[in-house]
């Protein structure tokens, strides 16, 4: 048993969907969260760059005394995950890996897609794992820069959202496809809305539903697991000024936590 | 006579516009541009962030020994221009001021609108401004927080655009407007959109002209002109890797400037 917090971090709001699997899955682990705002969004910057960022705040999680530590973002689980993971003594989970696993599975057609940011589309990181688990699936993938604006912009159904899901998917969703990664956390917010621009059965992937299954596993068999009575405490940290941060997750994720969230200095 | 270059400075890309009104202005200066493209954008960052990343900037152009400096990012200029003014050596100016002086004049409805970025509108740095100057005129806002991830993605025309445009502007243009400030370096890309879903005259007005006019004046004054007859360098320094930037540059902005451009390190 080992009631010490896990550690989750973002670089912005996104990971909240992550917290939110990981909160239903492990009810009794207590959560730190980071959302690294003050130099979000990671999408469109270099690898270089997002390795030095994700050490910051995996080194900031361990003077808190995590016992692990969850990179929500896609971008950084993409970037840095593999880099960062020998420099430091706790385990480190990434949200590529386990969603790879499990669309591998999930696949009748043979044929997945997946959309995400640019920076986590450009990293080829999902078809590398996906192809090193299943060469012989086809997998494509597609960036759509304009969707996590649009969901920090509240815009979630609509025209406008309809508008620049048919700019993405229009041709890329094939009749093929049968199973869609949703590979940016801000994603599953919208889930209902690509669900009903697709208009068929597809299986719609949400990394966070994996990895807090892959993340239960894991605590379980390192014996780190939280006693089952164990009181969890979720904490929030930005790295700027709370406010917009504490009003997209009030309005867009549903989870009001204003009270809760301080900023930190990491630079 | 005084041939130094001068330092502009933005968030991103979107200061290249104002470089362009610059050059038009006064072609015989140099320009050294650094874009903070590892933390852009600065629009929903908090003021004391915005002042932070304003003066490590600010030093770094000191350091390259520039005569004077442009906040090209409006988020800056309102947040940042009036804190740092008095911390350096050199003359700086903002783009807010001398477009604000513009639309006073130009204004016979006296009404004026601003449209901007979410920082740059909660500041109410253009009314102020504004009504410092004339007190009697009526001044709306409108953050648009979807124009710049729009203009990033080469969106500059077409549905997505029109429907971004309607979502901000509808209910916002009344027929008593008669002047418009682009409160957002990226906008000016979008002008003939803006004109067009505007559908009837109104002074549209770029920043970047009015600051080029008083910064060629201040130059003058203050004797820091450079020689007609100096050929004048153009610089480009972003603080992320530069590949995006630069393709934004060529496509969005017209600006083929891929063999200028280096990565700098401020953090």
């Amino acid at each position: 048993m080992d009631n010490r917090p896990i550690g989750v971090f973002d670089s912005g709001v996104g990971g909240l969907t992550v917290v939110k699997e990981i909160h239903q899955t492990l009810p009794s682990e207590s959560i730190i969260y980071v959302g690294d705002t003050a130099r979000v969004p990671y999408g469109n910057r270099s690898a270089e760059t997002i390795i030095t960022y994700t050490k910051q705040i995996i080194q900031y999680l361990l003077d808190q005394n995590v016992k692990a530590v969850v990179i929500a973002c896609s971008t950084a689980s993409a970037q840095a995950l593999e880099v960062v993971k020998p420099l430091f003594p706790i385990p480190i989970f990434g949200v590529i890996e386990p969603v790879s696993q499990a669309s591998t599975t999930l696949t009748q057609t043979q044929h997945i897609g997946i959309i995400g940011t640019k920076g986590t589309i450009n990293s080829q990181a999902f078809p590398h794992t996906i192809h090193r688990l299943n060469p012989h699936l086809k997998v494509d993938s597609q960036a759509c820069p304009l969707l996590v604006p649009c969901i920090e912009e509240n815009i979630t159904s609509g025209l406008i959202l309809k508008n620049v899901l048919h700019l993405y998917l229009n041709k890329f969703i094939t009749p093929s496809m049968d199973t869609l990664i949703l590979g940016c956390t801000h994603y599953p917010v919208i889930s209902d809305a690509i669900n009903q621009y697709i208009g068929r059965e597809i299986n719609l992937l949400n990394p966070g539903t994996y990895l807090a299954e892959t993340l239960r596993h894991e605590l379980l068999t390192q014996s780190l697991q939280s006693d089952r009575l164990h009181q969890s405490v979720y904490q929030y940290y930005t790295t700027d000024e709370p406010s917009n941060f504490i009003a997209i997750a009030d309005n867009i994720f549903s989870q009001p936590i204003s009270s809760l969230t301080q900023k930190i200095n990491l630079i």
